[in-house]
């Protein structure tokens, strides 16, 4: 999979590719992430990339012109099966996108700004919106991060253990059960004393339980 | 405000804090965010931080004594008003859990990694869990650098102007309307006439306009 990743702000995205998994994915050659640094293809000696918008009110807007640059040096190298913009009123990111999306082979995630980009740009050339949350960030880049994140751990061979994201909250639309750890008492705490019985077939009916019920107390509408 | 979070990656979390609005924040001594490496807490020459699951499966589980011993070191200190854990099976973050924060003064953020943490630190020490969204991350890192931004960016004094954050996307429960800068004509596309009109009121209700019919095709669920 080859992610091209277009920001006003790269240097913000390096330390989240140099890090966890999602170096590890880029060392094994799984993933190739590139970062785009729009004021390369901005207007002018100045290299401008955004402009007041039109209408009057608060907050600059990236410009057009410059994104349509990069995009377009791109889309002349190879095809993309997605262009995504990140932007809070996008489409919500879920478990069954970061699925989809991780069977695609090429993809575009441009970062929002300021106030956003020219209209013109999301009717013209982005084919997705992809919003991760309802809240606001002062940019894109984070957005990217985690969609990245997301995406790339759900490809074969990222992860050394395959059952480890199988099993994960919401891949079955429902959230984990709790997990515990050594020591088996702690300050007067103990572990439920199932999950030392080394009995398998209860210890996995105990976990389905707990599931379900953790489920129908905090996500209710997960069931339905 | 002052923000503790507490990682077995700090380095994945560098670059977030040292660019855009997040460094602003803390060049203007608005913010402090403080970066603990769970592992300077952890056990024995190996400085263990996370162990094999109770009851088996795949996946390793963050020990709770290292978290007890960076936590109470914390606590010690200062009095915290929220022990917040990221993970997805958490409450979904959106612009109003946002804005409460943003009026807190000392607040830790405990990032999970792996299969996350021994259920115990969340029974005992965590007073509050929140997700990002419902998806499965590598850890609680991009997490706590969403949430980090969503927060900081609403203290006043950190955006430049103040009536940007007010007019965004979710701070009245609308999506926000389309945007447009220079050139009023690109390739063929035009800007709306209506925007080059001058007109600040009729400007003005075409944009409530368009938000709530934007809000309407795509996010319904926000007007109810």
């Amino acid at each position: 999979m080859r992610i091209d990743i277009i920001t006003v702000l790269p240097e913000l995205l390096k330390s989240p590719f140099e890090a966890s998994i999602l170096k590890r994915a880029i060392d094994k050659g799984i993933v190739e992430v590139h970062l785009h640094n729009l004021r390369d293809y901005g207007q002018g000696n100045y290299k401008q990339v955004d402009d007041y918008q039109f209408g009057g009110g608060a907050g600059m807007v990236l410009m057009i012109e410059p994104i349509d640059r990069c995009i377009s040096m791109l889309t002349e190298q190879r095809d993309y099966d997605e262009i995504i913009y990140l932007t809070p009123d996008g489409d919500t990111l879920n478990q069954g996108i970061a699925n989809q999306l991780s069977l695609k082979q090429n993809v575009i995630m441009l970062c929002g700004h300021y106030k956003g980009v020219d209209q013109r740009v999301r009717d013209k050339f982005v084919t997705r919106e992809i919003s991760v949350g309802d809240y606001v960030l002062s940019g894109g880049e984070l957005g990217a991060a985690i969609l990245c994140d997301a995406v790339i751990r759900l490809i074969p061979g990222v992860l050394n253990d395959e059952t480890s994201a199988l099993t994960d909250t919401f891949q079955d639309n429902l959230l984990a059960p709790p997990v515990y750890t050594r020591p088996a008492e702690y300050k007067g705490m103990e572990v439920p004393k199932i999950l030392l019985s080394g009995n398998t077939p209860k210890i996995d009916e105990w976990r389905e339980e707990q599931a379900l019920q953790k489920t129908q107390e905090k996500r209710p509408d997960l069931l339905k």
